[in-house]
C-alpha cells in the first residue's frame, strides 16, 4: 500500500505558527479515504450503496509540530477488526521524525442500523484482513 | 434587525496572527442565516420545503485585520432583489471601525430550476422588500 | 463556571448533514478559552508574557451526531493536574443528550522550555485547584 | 508554468453534498503558493526576509458545483501589476468545465509600510512581467 502524503498549506497554520491540532484528524480522514481507494472500495462507492461509515471515536499524540509546506507522511494500518467496528492506526512523518500518532474507530451503518463488515463488503473484508496478515 | 455578532476563536487565526481572510466568507454567511432567520425563514426551513440557496458570487474587500477575541458585528441588507437572484451587503465592524466591506449574491433551486422568490415565498418576499424600504 | 456554547453553522456540517467529527476538537478549544478567561487568565494573556500552551494529546468519542443550529453545552472540567500538564474533561451535550465526550491534554512552554505551572501562574494554579475541589 | 491541481477532500463538502463556497478562497491560495513557488519567490521566503503580502479584496464567481474527489485545476495569470499592487485571475475546472472564476488582489508590507515590489524583488518582478508577456 502507497503511504499518503499531505502537504501542509498556509490556512491549517495558526496564530503559533504551526498546523493547528484539530487538522490531524482531517488528514487521518485523508489517508483513510486514500487507503480505502487503493483496495478498491472508496467511501463514494459505500455512500452510493447506502451504506455511510460515522466516526466512533478519535486519538491524537502530538509528537512534534508541523509547518507550512512540510510534507506529512502517513501510515495506516489495521489495529482492530471485529464483527461491527474497525480501528485505524495513524503514524505520521516529516523527514522520517514522527509528529503524530493516532487512532480512529469507525462503524458501518445503512438505514441506520450497524452492518457487519464482512457479510455487507466481504470482499473489502477479505483485502483488510490481508493487510493486517502482511504487517 | 439585529446585528448578527461573531466572536473570533483562536483556530480561525493564521500564521500571520489575524483572521484568515476565507473565514470572512463563512462570518457572512452566518450573518445571512441569522438575518433569514429573523425574517422568520431559515435556511433549515428552505432546505425542509425542497429548496436550495447556492452561492452565485461573493466579494470581500479587506480594510483592517481582525484578531483572536475581536468581536465582529456584521450589518447585512439586501442590495438588490430581482426575479431570480437577490444580493446581499455586509459591513463588518470590530470596536465601530470598518475591516471588511463585501457582497454575495444568491438564487434559489428547486428540483435544479430556479425559483422565482416573490412567488415561492411571497411571506418571504415581502418582508425582504420591507427591510429594503426601512433602510 | 458558565457552560460554554457553540451553535453549529452551516459551514461546519459534512455531506452526512452532520457537524464533521474535526469539528469537535476546535469546540473544546473555544470552551477551554472561555473557560480559562473565566478564570482571569486567557490564552491572549499567557501569550503576551510568552508562554505558549501546545496541545498534548486530545481524543473524542462520538456519542450522537448533531446538525446545523443545534447548541452544543460543553461542559469542562480538569481531570488531572501535574507539575507540567493539565487533563481537561469534556461532556458536551444537546437538549439533555451527550454528544460527545472527550478530553485533552496540555503542556506550557516558555522559551521551548517546560514551565512549572504551580511557580509561573500561582494564582492561576491556586484557582485551577480550587474548579477540583468544588467538583 | 504548471496548472496546480487541488483534489476535493470529505470535509470540504458540506450539508448541500459540494464544495463549500468559502474553500475556494482557499484553493486560491494553495494555487498563488504554487505558483510563487514556480517562480523561486514563495511565501516562506518572502515571510523570511520580513516581508507580508495581506490580501487587499478577493472575488469568486460559482459556475458549477464541485464534490468529493474532484481534481480542480486551477489556472492563476497576473490581471494587474502596479507599483503597490498585484491582482491574479484564477479560472478553475473539473474535466475541462469552468467551475469557478476568481480574483484577489494583494499588496505586500514590510513593518507595516507599503512595499514597491519592483524595488524590493526586482528579479521576481522582472519574472512576473515575463509571465505576463507570454499571456
Amino acid at each position: 500500500m502507497k503511504v499518503y502524503q499531505h502537504i501542509v498549506t498556509y490556512y491549517e497554520c495558526d496564530k503559533m505558527g504551526v498546523v493547528h491540532h484539530s487538522n490531524y484528524v482531517r488528514f487521518m480522514e485523508e489517508a483513510r479515504v486514500d487507503w480505502l481507494d487503493q483496495l478498491g472500495y472508496g467511501f463514494d462507492r459505500m455512500e452510493a450503496e447506502g451504506v455511510v461509515s460515522p466516526v466512533v471515536s478519535v486519538s491524537c499524540q502530538y509528537k512534534h509540530p508541523t509547518t507550512f509546506k512540510d510534507a506529512i507522511s502517513i501510515e495506516l494500518h489495521v489495529e482492530h477488526l471485529s464483527t461491527f467496528k474497525i480501528t485505524f492506526g495513524y503514524t505520521m512523518k516529516v523527514r522520517e521524525q514522527v509528529v503524530c500518532v493516532a487512532t480512529s474507530v469507525h462503524c458501518f451503518l445503512e438505514n441506520n442500523h450497524p452492518v457487519a463488515l464482512e457479510q455487507r463488503f466481504p470482499e473489502l473484508y477479505r483485502k483488510i484482513v490481508e493487510t493486517m496478515e502482511k504487517k
